[in-house]
C-alpha cells in the first residue's frame, strides 16, 4: 500500500473507530450481539464485516468495514471509465491505474415496525495512475420510517444538519436535497424513506476537509438515530402493522437491487456477496396492487414519501 | 392498430387462449379464485392481470396477457436500437415508428414448499417504420423447485422437449441451454432453478411456424406442471423448511429485480408497474451468509444448481 496516499490509512482508521462506536451504541439498544467476519480479498485488502440478526431490538443490521486495493483490470477499467466521465473530468489511462477505497457502511432493520430503518455509508476513493492520482470522498445517512413520527425524521435531520455544518453552513441544504433525489424508487414514484444527508464525488477542498466532514458526520449518527430507537422499540404493535413494515420492507428491496450505485457495483465487481447483501432486511412481502386504507397512518406515510418536505432549517 | 400484420391479432388471440385454460387448470388445484384487472395503457393498448394469492394451493401467482402498441419514443428509440444491434441487425431509423408487442407472462407461487415454483411466457414483437418491418418471437418456461425430486425436473422438461420437437428437432436441445443461461444469478453462481426452455428473437421461418411452436408450447405448460402440484400440495412440511423456501425466493427476488430483461425493460419504459412485479414472492426471507447443512436435501438442491444437468435425452 506504500504508494497511496497518507489519507489512505487515516480515512480507514476512521471507519474502523466508528465501526466500533457505532456497534457499541446499537448493542446497548439490544440482548443480542453483533458476529464479526474477517475476510480478505485475493487481489487486495479485506473487511470486517459485523452482523446483528434476531435481537429483541434489531432483526437484522449490519456494520461493515473494508479497505480494498490493487489494480484495475477487466470490466473496472470500462467502469471507472464511464464514472470519471460522469463526473464531467478527463479519463486518465486507467489499465494498471491501483486503486484504494475505503468506508464503512451500516444498515439496521429493527423488529418493532415503529422503529425506523436506517442506512449511513462513508469512504474514500483514490486512483493512481502514470502521471497523476484522482480522489474522492462519498457519504451520507438516511432513515426509512415504517410509520411518520414528524418529531423523528427532525431529530436525525437536525443531528446530520449540525454535523455538517461543522464542515461548511452550505453542505445540509445541499446534501438534503441529493440524498431525496437518490434515494427516490422511479417506478413508485416514491423516496426510500424521509431521507438524510448524501454526498458524492467531493474533491474541491484539500483532503482534511473531508476526513473532517465524515467524523462529524459519522459520529453524529449515534445521536441522530439511538434516541428514535430508545423512544419506540417498547411500543406495543399489532400484526398488520408488522405485516405493512414487511411490505414497505420490500420497496426497501426494490431501491437496493434496482437502483442502488454501490450495491449494483459490488456485485459486478465480485465484492464479497453477503457483505453487500447484508442490507436486505430478513422478513419480507410483496402483495399484489396492496394500498393502504385511506386517511390511515400507511397512507400517511405514502403521501410524504410522494412529497418529500424540509426537517430542518438551513 | 390496421398497420400491424395479421399476426399480431392471431398471436394476441393465441396469449388470451391459453390465459383462460391454463388459469383454469390452476384454479382446480385451489380453492382461491383469480381476481382480474383489466388495464388500458395511455399511448395504446392494454392487458388484463389475473392474480390468485392466499390460496390453500398457490401463495401467489399472476397470468397476465397485453397487447400494447404505439410510436417508439425518447429513451425506447435508444433501447430498441440497442436490442437491434445486439442481434447484430442493421438499424433501421427508429424515430416514429410503431410497434405492436403481445405475449402471456406468468409466475406462480405455490404454498408447500415441495411444490416448485414456474414461470412461462410467450411473446411476439413488431416494429414498422418507414420502409419496413422487423418482427421476432420469444418464449419459454422455467422451473424452480425448493426441494429437488429428479421426476419432477424430468416430467417438465420432457414436457416441453415434446412440444418443441413438433416444431423442431433441434429446438428442445438449443432453448434447454439457453434457458440455463438465461436464468442464471451470476453473484450467486447459481441457475434460478432447474431450468426449461428459453428462446428470444427467432425470426428465421415464417411466423406461422413461430405462432405453432408458442401455442404447442404454452398448451404443453399445462401437462407439464399441474401434475407436479397434484403430486406434492398435500405433502406436510415444517416451519424450516418453509424458512428454506422463503430464503430461496430471496434468490428468485435478486434474480428478477437485477437481471430479468423483461422485468428491468417494464420498470424503465413505464408498464404497469403492479403487472410486472407480481412476478415478486408474497413471503421472503434473507438472512445472512446462510448454508444448509451438509448432506441435507437443501444443499443438494443448491449443489444442482451450481451444477445444471440434462433431464431429457435429445
Amino acid at each position: 500500500m506504500s504508494q497511496f496516499s497518507p489519507m489512505a490509512a487515516q480515512f480507514h482508521a476512521l471507519v474502523c473507530r466508528l465501526q466500533d462506536s457505532i456497534c457499541s451504541s446499537l448493542e446497548a439498544e439490544d440482548t443480542a450481539r453483533f458476529h464479526e467476519d474477517v475476510w480478505t480479498r485475493p487481489g487486495g485488502g479485506g473487511g470486517k464485516t459485523r452482523v446483528i440478526e434476531n435481537g429483541d431490538t434489531f432483526e437484522k443490521g449490519g456494520v461493515n468495514t473494508s479497505a480494498v486495493f490493487g489494480t484495475l483490470k477487466g470490466q473496472e477499467i470500462e467502469m471507472f471509465s464511464k464514472m470519471i466521465e460522469a463526473q464531467g473530468l478527463a479519463v486518465p489511462t486507467l489499465s494498471q491505474a491501483s486503486f484504494f477505497a475505503t468506508g464503512i457502511s451500516l444498515v439496521i432493520h429493527p423488529k418493532n415496525p415503529f422503529c425506523p430503518t436506517t442506512h449511513a455509508n462513508y469512504r474514500y476513493f483514490e486512483l493512481q495512475y502514470p502521471g497523476g492520482e484522482l480522489w474522492w470522498f462519498g457519504g451520507g445517512a438516511d432513515l426509512t420510517p415504517y410509520y411518520l413520527f414528524e418529531e423523528d425524521a427532525v431529530h436525525f435531520h437536525k443531528e446530520h444538519q449540525h454535523a455538517c455544518q461543522a464542515s461548511d453552513p452550505g453542505y445540509y441544504s445541499q446534501f438534503k436535497t441529493q440524498c431525496d433525489d437518490y434515494f427516490f424508487i422511479p417506478h413508485r414514484g416514491e423516496t426510500r424513506g424521509v431521507g438524510g444527508i448524501f454526498y458524492d464525488h467531493l474533491r474541491q477542498h484539500d483532503k482534511s476537509h473531508y476526513l473532517a466532514l465524515a467524523e462529524h458526520c459519522g459520529n453524529a449518527f449515534i445521536s441522530a438515530y439511538i434516541p428514535l430507537i430508545q423512544n419506540r422499540k417498547h411500543t406495543p404493535y399489532t400484526a398488520s402493522q408488522r405485516d405493512w413494515q414487511e411490505i414497505r420492507r420490500g420497496r426497501y428491496v426494490e431501491f437496493n437491487l434496482i437502483y442502488d450505485k454501490g450495491t449494483l457495483f459490488g456485485l459486478k465487481t465480485g465484492g464479497r456477496i453477503e457483505s453487500i447483501l447484508m442490507s436486505l432486511p430478513s422478513h419480507v412481502q410483496w402483495r399484489y396492487d396492496y394500498h393502504p386504507a385511506q386517511g390511515s397512518a400507511e397512507a400517511a406515510l405514502l403521501e410524504r414519501l410522494k412529497n418529500p418536505k424540509e426537517y430542518a432549517l438551513s
